[in-house]
């Protein structure tokens, strides 16, 4: 844990944004749970949502609350990073809470549907970086998305299918991380490496470099 | 037809050239030690020479025995990644040596001067990954060239002149990592989160999702 203290140089840094995606059956929850455990430098975003405030509920506590024609506006304007429709609601992470972690100096993990992934690298450009987990290999994927022989061979071939259109998209991910099954944690010190790399990459060490020398303007 | 019936993906994969440079007083040569340390998967590449053999030398064992004109020919038809003079005589990498290791899945570390790693990625593109090391400020820079203060400050004033120059050149390089002073080991872990990283770079990883499908042509 404190190995990862030293991680940010002592200069003022932004943090990225680190989108992990995968389809059903990689294992991402469980990946991202680890993941969590492990680094401590993680912001916590407050979504939004269309849904009905409750009685003790506060705005931009629990969650940014708005109403659809708001989202949908905010979808509309790029203002949503990423979103989900769940019971009817809108849930999703705002750009403009990103963009206030992200100052902090904090990283952000978002996990994302595949369709999603394209649209933070268009908003987030290089700020944010794409991360795909898959299964170890097709045989174990579609394994996985059999799940307990209780579907029938219809619903288990549309999410073979589906799956395989997301793993088509992997060349437009940064990375592309295998979870060995019972691996989970191998595959979170992946994403941890990921993490720790990206933070030294040259073009997010530019403003170092820069104060290096601050009579030289280098 | 299913897309999913698989083999086992090849996990066969090719090494990667890490080049790690940085101005004197970076502390490279105490970092890598720590990295060799950390990583078993490291390949050790048999230097070229042009110095005579000693009795007890095999070529292609302890060194590549080259004459002065094969040395020099190799140099500039690219067979050379990295060389320097010592005593009078060329020591070097040569690109087949490298080639070797990698093709086995190894990977390389070279330690060459800022100059030569610009010639690395010509030879090599995007099969060798560039990364520079810096001390955590220029005034720590200035500091650990002035050195026991046996030296002339012209002495010292070319040398940070020099480290200027080199450090100029970190945003052709594809990683920063700082050296805070004595704690090279922390250093070297940021080089092995490097080293991990990119080994699940999604260029690197376009075999293994290739193989994924093998009947689709992914």
């Amino acid at each position: 844990m404190d190995e990862f203290e030293t991680l940010t140089p002592a200069k003022k840094k932004e943090g990225i944004v680190f989108v992990i995606s995968g389809p059903s059956g990689s294992g991402k929850g469980t990946v991202i749970g680890h993941l969590k455990e492990m680094y401590p430098n993680l912001g916590l975003a407050v979504s939004a949502t269309t849904r009905d405030m409750r009685p003790g509920e506060r705005d931009g506590v629990e969650y940014f609350f708005k109403t659809r024609e708001e989202f949908e506006r905010m979808i509309r304007d790029g203002e949503v990073l990423e979103h989900t429709v769940y019971n009817g609601n809108y849930y999703g992470t705002l750009r403009s809470e990103a963009e206030r972690i992200l100052g902090e100096g904090l990283d952000l993990v978002l996990e994302i549907e595949v369709d999603g992934a394209g649209q933070i690298r268009r908003l987030m450009g290089d700020r944010a970086v794409l991360i795909m987990l898959i299964a170890p290999s097709g045989e174990e994927q579609k394994r996985r998305l059999a799940g307990r022989g209780t579907d029938s061979e219809e619903v288990i071939a549309a999410r073979v299918a589906r799956a395989y259109e997301e793993i088509r998209q992997a060349p437009l991910y940064d990375y592309v991380a295998v979870n060995e099954t019972d691996k989970a944690e191998e595959c979170a010190k992946d994403l941890m490496a990921v993490i720790r790399a990206e933070h030294i990459r040259s073009g997010r060490m530019a403003e170092y470099i820069h104060d290096y020398f601050p009579d030289d303007g280098i």
